[in-house]
């Protein structure tokens, strides 16, 4: 498309300028985006690993857990491993890989989450590709205030971002840190933001009790639910990280085990980089990764057999000579799709995420982030997390970086449908109609067509080089922030009931008189 | 990697001024860079199409073959048709598919190209994938002297790096069209150029008799063979496209023929853009594209029946609006994994490009290039034109752009190498010895590994955004243009036989004086 109504000179005409273009787009809406969909991903999936090879990680994992064992430091969880067979020693739990292959048959291989919008129901596994917004960056950037730390207005304008493209199915974690509000009571401010001003499936940290306890009790009002319908089905979702290698703290498993009593979905993804908290070999470093998420796996199954339960891979390599961590690198594809074909073999649904390494939302984000992308689908992957705005590996979330995932994210949505193939699409009455050295454009084949034959980008720029250089040379990044402007302007909440907003509020204000959480954690 | 080496900063401290993150290179090497290979692409394609969808798409280019049939402008072509069975009205010329299938059994799977360097030796088809540079654009761009027409000078500077990179495995058409040659000598002072700076595997352009029959006598003359020794195998090869819908011109024929006749290889690619030069169904365009391609190969063959040919694709979407070609759309991925069914069907290698239509090389020119480059490695492509530097649909050549590619092109050949799998590679010990808690950096496992174990970026920059910002938060085309600066600076040609280079500048010299070309074409 021509991105008349985007660039910086368009401005001008008002903010419903539109532009010569004449895109159509629903009302109140900035750009022409693809509708709400959950995309299905029916490609076979890349295997970088022969059956033996599958075997030969199976059977690392297995050992470790056999043989090497992993510290769970909390003796609740010691206590369920102990009493299901495991051998304790201290904080480091062994398990047999009969227990491990038992329980993991318990694993629904797909599961939906319901938000209080319905219409944002999720489903997990299978084939089926859901992606969310980037979590937990400490600082967010833009083209006009550069980077600074978060806030909770940097927050508030991420989350409506979150909310407004159909392409971001779930809000992750906080897609910026806002560290104006204190830590006693940010997850209340947070999480009363990110269920009024979305109605996408939330997260919860495990960040200690009240925390994770305060999020369950917001979502369940959110929803209109009584305790009972809350913990019926998955409602919301947590993510927990190991402390690799071989290690999993308290508070992510006192977290994720309270989830799991409430019938709610965790993700256990270890952080695994290759040589740093991993073998710096690819597949030694996944083999890892998985006997640590195996681990936590069998832990959640054992206390609610059945729970929803997903796997994460975060298994990337480092530059070797400063220890920074690289991603979108030919090595972290490798491991994603690898990671891929142990969750399959486990039978688990799988988490990876668009990462790139980059400091700026320049052609190297765009090529990492592709390679992500690329690694997510050709592995088969259910949930992509910082699926838009990440940058720096993760410490930072870009406005403009945002808006410019979106874009490549709508065009895997479109790369996801299927090819249809019949008389109509092969075409050979038009390709005899138009005849040697004629022309398709007025055809009525093409006319039946032209408006939804191909996938229009809000964000790329099709133009000629003339048009481009005359509309002033505007680089991507800058088509972004006048985007992400508009929609933050013109913003409108998901409608909420007024009761159920007070209800909100009364708990939010109800929790931060009696302190909010502590915050020693 | 960090690449204080290229930053622009570090230019004060010389030529070789090298850097605080101490790269090793090769004497005279500017970059670290992968040795030169022939990447090895194992991985099983993506296949939009079932069984079913790849015999319709057969069925319709038959029929076009068929009951459309293929305008065929050289009365040469028309005549050897003619008499292998084909039914002729005018130029117009229908073939069997009994014909055509019987033909196709005769193409190699597999073929070599041997340049006057026979260590650059490209084997094409089969899983083996090869790069060449950017191809015929009329302009060219860096971000010192901006856009501006080709001339002499631009030409050799492109065709310097593509000699530099190693993972440029073929010098394409000219890498931008040097305006100050006149047309009639151009060719001559092009190849010498090419022949002397290069000493990878040559093209020749089939516009009109003489540029072709003196290119391959250049080629000959270059490689130091007699005329029989040529003939015996390929050398060079050239690329024609036909002028879809339906036609194939007659220079193109005519070159295709002159080489097939003397044993060279002609890649046969329709240029297909859907909803104006072919149906707007992107099936329908693969179909066109397919009759359109195996036409000429089916000529090819009847002149000399197992000559080296291979079948490019070049279908992609249009902006339905303006008419402008869009490329690295999802579209245009599908249809190229949709082109490598096909020319698996008929037992023919492929080429296709890495294309994209961004007007500067920003973010949108990385998101298109990296999705032209997983469309070309999912569907098994073989050879894969203007790999490197091509920008505004290959209206420009960008030397910052061939440098960002390059960097991408390295990571597709990382990305290609096996998974090894062994007990060093699970690294059950490595993790047992560290154990929980403990760190891998220093690890007996990790420090006989480390240095080889991942691949170094050249571009990329990985440091963190404090490091990045003080070193003058350069942008990545801004670090290619210091790359590039610094190749040309250093570059040294190929070593040629004196002997052989005066027999080339002697033909260049009679040549010119016989008028060179004629420019009617």
């Amino acid at each position: 498309m021509s991105t008349n109504s985007t660039e910086p000179r368009a401005r001008s005409r008002g903010r419903r300028g539109g532009g010569r273009a004449g895109n159509t787009r629903g009302k109140g809406e900035v750009i022409e985006q693809l509708p709400w969909s959950l995309p299905i991903n029916t490609d076979k999936p890349t295997e970088p690993l022969t059956e033996e090879g599958i075997r030969a990680v199976h059977e690392g994992a297995m050992r470790i857990l056999e043989e090497i064992g992993i510290e769970f430091l909390n003796p609740e969880a010691v206590e369920i491993l102990a009493k299901a067979g495991c051998i304790v020693e201290g904080e480091n739990v062994r398990m047999g890989r009969d227990l491990v292959m038992e329980t993991l048959k318990g694993v629904p291989r797909t599961f939906t989450i319901t938000p209080r919008n319905p219409e944002r129901t999720l489903e997990i596994g299978g084939d089926r590709m859901v992606f969310g917004n980037v979590s937990s960056p400490p600082n967010c950037s833009d083209l006009d205030r550069g980077r600074r730390t978060g806030t909770r207005e940097s927050y508030r304008d991420l989350i409506k971002l979150t909310q407004y493209f159909n392409c971001i199915h779930f809000a992750g974690g906080y897609p910026v840190e806002p560290i104006d509000i204190h830590p006693s009571i940010r997850h209340l401010d947070c999480l009363y933001d990110k269920l009024t001003l979305t109605d996408k499936v939330a997260h919860a940290y495990c960040l200690g009790k009240e925390r994770v306890e305060d999020v369950m009790e917001m979502v369940r009002i959110a929803c209109g639910l009584t305790h009972e319908e809350f913990e019926a089905k998955p409602r919301m979702y947590s993510n927990i990280n190991s402390t690799s290698p071989l290690k999993h703290d308290y508070p992510m498993l006192d977290g994720a085990m309270r989830l799991a009593r409430r019938g709610q979905p965790t993700v256990v993804t270890p952080f695994t980089l290759a040589g740093a908290m991993a073998p710096v070999t690819m597949i030694g470093a996944v083999t890892q990764s998985m006997a640590e998420g195996l681990a936590a796996i069998v832990l959640l199954q054992l206390i609610r057999p059945g729970c929803p339960t997903a796997i994460g891979t975060f298994t990337s390599n480092v530059d070797m000579r400063t220890g920074a961590p690289a991603f979108g690198t030919p090595e972290y594809m490798r491991a994603t799709q690898m990671s891929g074909q142990m969750a399959r073999f486990y039978g688990l649904p799988l988490r990876a995420s668009n990462a790139c390494a980059a400091n700026t939302p320049d052609s190297q984000s765009a090529w990492e982030s592709a390679f992500s992308l690329w690694a997510a689908i050709s592995a088969q992957v259910n949930m992509v997390y910082h699926a838009a705005g990440w940058l720096e590996g993760g410490l930072c979330a870009s406005y403009e970086k945002f808006v410019m995932d979106c874009e490549t994210l709508q065009q895997m949505i479109v790369y996801m449908r299927p090819t249809p193939v019949n008389d109509g699409e092969i075409a050979f009455d038009a390709v005899k109609d138009v005849g040697a050295g004629g022309h398709f454009f007025g055809t009525a084949h093409t006319q039946e067509r032209y408006e939804t034959a191909f996938y229009k980008p809000f964000l790329s720029d099709w133009s000629n080089f003339e048009n481009w250089e005359e509309r002033g040379a505007v680089q991507t990044p800058e088509r972004a922030n006048c985007i992400w402007k508009r929609i933050l302007e013109e913003f409108e909440a998901p409608p909420i009931d007024p009761a159920i907003d007070e209800e909100l509020q009364a708990f939010v204000a109800k929790r931060k008189e009696e302190g909010g959480a502590p915050t020693d954690f």
